[in-house]
């Protein structure tokens, strides 16, 4: 059946309103009338063919959370009217080792939630900023939150699991001293994440006039990466570093940061490469320098529980579906606080 | 006492025969006739000043052993008779955490057996190639081998550690399959150990004409890096990978050999940077590149029994203390297999 969308035709053109279609549930799917969706940086990315092979028409879309409106026969354990959610995958190989271990995540075959291969038309699929999607229940999660906090519980399909997975992975709680580097859609996540989860949190931030946001956010201890001192002051201290800055920067300037067997990880990934980073840094304190990616279904129905518990959304501002282009403006600057969140109402 | 020992008295002239002082040995000190003294890489850029901070006079050597000849009167469990190594330091700070943890290498305060600060003169620690060194009893390791594989076991006091330490920390073992980059005094040690480990061993070379030679020293596998298609057929498929390759080369080839969660580790650094790997690799993956310095005082002692116990030793090439600057310049071609080892009676 026809939806209402927001989409590009092309590379070089806004976003602008689509009818696409959805297909009708499978035995295993789960239809799912989209309430809000966030608005991600990959987003932009996609639309503007910033990343090699963006296929058009292109909807994005992966912070989608909504209600059932209908299930396929073998679904178990969901119904119309649940709330849901929807992250940035809708399928993968499912039989894989990283599959088994409920990484879909790490799947070679894992599709993504937009410009992903798929039997239904247009052959690749489309995301969030539409009225309906249709899923694999796999793929589905259980949201807890109460339905007044929906919206604000969108971005944690992406930017919370995207920060989630390696402070978990990484052993984030008490007893250790986590830096979060940026405040952003996924930085602003990771300090709430990990001071919930019992850690010190320091968050690092390139500029003086989000040390109140930060420490309104959960951060211990606020640095500004320009001020050396206060750069010099965090050496050899911190047990694990989450890095969500992608625009490319010195990465031993945070490595020289890390005690003894620290990790630092990358979740965001610059369109030209960071400067290489000394082996030595690496050596001297057998200091790693990893990379994650989202998260897999699992761990992010557990990222959504332990939210729920603790109370854990995103800050947010809403926007209308038509606001999306102006939006993506506003994103490009940094100037929003921490994450747009579409509307789906808008789109009617 | 005076001691002879072979070093350099500047960064441009050649290694020649020098005197030097040893201190009497304190309550804790091992005093060491040493009889043979391993070649390794940092002995040259030490020597050449191609690293920043070479004090000279300026005697090399860290992978020495020997017989003891004399004891502290507090030092327990050796006395004079009993073989014994050094290796890459001789102290420090000997209550830090790295300390307890018996990381001493990972010690801010660790003296390197050569080129670091010391009480005696001339102010900075001389190395193995000399007749003696006096040594606190901690960092004097029992060697177990049979007398006659003395020489062979001297690189394991740098080489064998710097490779045994890494493949132990990353779980090197049954069910494991390791890759080891390079295959030169660490490489061919690398080798061994993982294979004595009961890893699944790839041995990664540039040249095939070492191939034979990988096969010998225990590698289940052998890839010429230079082929691409024996490379490809290595996708995704490595736990570990330790990498001794210190000149640049790109890593990106290397990072995509490793499964999810896999790591490189590099125990080389290059004077120049190696090309910046592509944040990609690390993120798609969750895989890590970690760096790491030769072990600690208790990891060495395992090492040395592990290798006793499995009948390992280095493949040496014995010299006269007159041919260093002749091996060195050998050893900068690689023409070595694959480990000089001082024969340090010919100081005399």
């Amino acid at each position: 059946m026809s939806v209402k969308a927001y989409g590009a035709q092309a590379a070089d053109k806004p976003l602008e309103p689509l009818d696409i279609t959805r297909r009708a549930p499978g035995p295993h799917d789960v239809q799912i009338e989209i309430a809000f969706c966030g608005v991600c940086h990959s987003d932009l990315h996609t639309a503007r063919a910033e990343w090699a092979g963006t296929l058009f028409p292109c909807v994005p879309g992966h912070e989608i959370v909504g209600r059932v409106s209908a299930v396929g026969a073998h679904v178990k354990g969901m119904q119309p009217g649940d709330l849901v959610g929807v992250g940035c995958m809708v399928d993968s190989c499912q039989h894989c080792d990283d599959c088994e271990a409920g990484l879909e995540n790490y799947c070679d075959g894992m599709v993504g939630t937009y410009n992903g291969p798929t039997a239904d038309a247009p052959g690749h699929t489309l995301g969030g900023y539409s009225q309906r999607i249709v899923v694999h229940e796999r793929f589905v999660l259980r949201i807890r939150h109460p339905e007044q906090q929906l919206a604000a519980v969108a971005p944690l399909l992406c930017a919370g699991i995207t920060t989630y997975s390696p402070l978990r992975h990484w052993q984030a709680g008490p007893g250790k001293k986590v830096g979060i580097v940026g405040i952003g859609g996924l930085g602003h996540m990771g300090i709430k994440l990990a001071r919930a989860m019992g850690a010190h949190v320091v968050a690092f931030t390139t500029s003086e006039s989000k040390r109140k946001d930060a420490e309104s956010l959960g951060a211990h201890e606020v640095v500004v990466s320009r001020d050396p001192a206060a750069m010099a002051a965090q050496a050899k201290s911190l047990d694990l570093i989450v890095n969500t800055v992608a625009a490319p920067h010195d990465l031993d300037a945070y490595l020289t940061l890390l005690k003894r067997d620290g990790t630092m990880v990358l979740v965001g990934a610059p369109a030209s490469p960071h400067p290489s980073p000394q082996v030595f840094k690496l050596i001297m304190k057998r200091r790693a320098l990893a990379g994650s990616m989202i998260g897999g279904i699992p761990e992010t129905q557990e990222m959504l529980d332990f939210c729920a518990q603790h109370g854990i959304v995103a800050d947010i501002e809403m926007i209308r579906a038509d606001e999306i282009n102006a939006a993506y403006e506003r994103m490009l600057k940094g100037d929003v606080k921490y994450r747009f969140v579409i509307d789906n109402s808008t789109l009617a």
